[in-house]
């Protein structure tokens, strides 16, 4: 996968693209990133890459121009692949993982991460989504381009050790993950649940679930509205609202 | 503010913490932030940090012992801070603009960033609030840590230059932010609106207002659901319904 990303603040990505399973997987030529600042592409004599808004209001906007310069060459320099154009925009559509999922299957992704107080309107005739993080403001679009990238590249083949991990995941599911324990099985006189410690593979699978299934009905029944539960889903669940009585 | 993270991956945190507005308010002292690893605080020979599930599964789970050890440090050295430990973790409550303000009104932020396959259980008894930055899967809980610390600072007094810009984004308003142009009046054939070319500063600000509800009426419905409209502002939203037929 191909990956260009049009920044004011390419050191940002630093850190972020050379730890972790990013950087390994850069490094094992799974992803090619190339991290560009777009004021290298502004035609001002002063470099300038914002401007105020018309109609007055506080702020300045980024200026089309540097952002139609940068793509015009990454278009020239890769004119055959097929490119998704993502500007990370708090009014863009919320982030999920079957946006990340999405992505995954493409073959050349652009990030444009904004900053100051927005974008003058034009870029957008430029993008293929508009895409938000969360509801909420960040200062710019890198942490927002850095989290996608994450998020998509984790799901490339190859790129986690183990495949199984990706899938079992809290969101992978439909449902939130189960509690967890390691040793030891009494740190500091918290216990770890003695199903756990029974070896009968039956029992623990079902209260892996079941816990699964109580965990999102507390915390996430939103999560809960959006799936077909089984038989047997139900019925637990019946059992967990008797439980909270 | 004081700021606390938790980590196996500091690195990751060089280039989000150098540059931009974070950055600068580290410089100007109105924020300390300290990144540390908690793999120094493992009794373990091997300073191990992780162990296999009880019960089976796939991937590791982090330890409680190190992550207990680096808040006793943290504990010891800030006996009188008032901490909120926030566990950055798929299952959490979903971050949102209101968090945001909620962590802006705290002295003493502690970030814990998970890896692998998930915590020991017993971890979460250590912390305050366990947040999702929303429902996609990450690698690890840093950039969740980064994008948190962001919308946060911003929200701190003196962070932002202008502080009226931290007020009319959109997430802050509860609607959208309206399309917004700058120079040049015509850029490769796309012209600027002649309302904000006018000078006719109530026609613009009724524009402004209204352009931000239509784009709030189609990308994000559910945005208006939660608000209470003005007269006004009703009467725009059925024009723009009307529009639309």
């Amino acid at each position: 996968m191909k990956i260009d990303v049009l920044t004011l603040f390419p050191r940002m990505f630093e850190g972020p693209l050379t730890e972790s399973i990013i950087g390994k997987a850069i490094e094992r030529q799974l992803l090619d990133v190339t991290v560009m600042n777009f004021r290298d592409f502004s035609e001002n004599k002063h470099r300038n890459v914002d401007d105020y808004p018309y109609g007055g209001g506080a702020g300045m906007l980024l200026t089309a121009q540097p952002i139609f310069g940068a793509l015009d060459t990454i278009q020239a320099e890769n004119p055959e692949t097929k490119k998704r154009v993502i500007l990370l925009d708090p009014a863009g559509v919320p982030f999920t993982q079957s946006v990340a999922e999405e992505l995954a299957e493409e073959e050349h992704l652009v990030f444009i991460c904004g900053h100051y107080e927005g974008y003058d309107e034009r870029i957008r005739s430029l993008v293929t989504d508009e895409v938000s993080l969360g509801d909420y403001v960040l200062t710019g679009g890198e942490l927002g381009a850095m989290v996608m990238i994450d998020a998509t590249v984790r799901l490339l083949p190859e790129v986690l050790g183990n495949e199984e991990s990706a899938k079992t995941d809290s969101h992978s599911t439909g449902l939130l993950e189960h509690p967890q324990y390691t040793r030891p099985a009494d740190y500091r006189g918290m216990k770890v649940p003695d199903v756990l410690l029974s070896g009968n593979h039956k029992k623990i699978a079902e209260w892996q679930e079941k816990e699964s299934l109580r965990r999102t009905y507390f915390r996430r029944p939103d999560m809960l509205e959006q799936l077909e539960l089984t038989k047997e889903q139900k019925n637990w669940l019946a059992e967990i609202k008797s439980e909270e009585c």
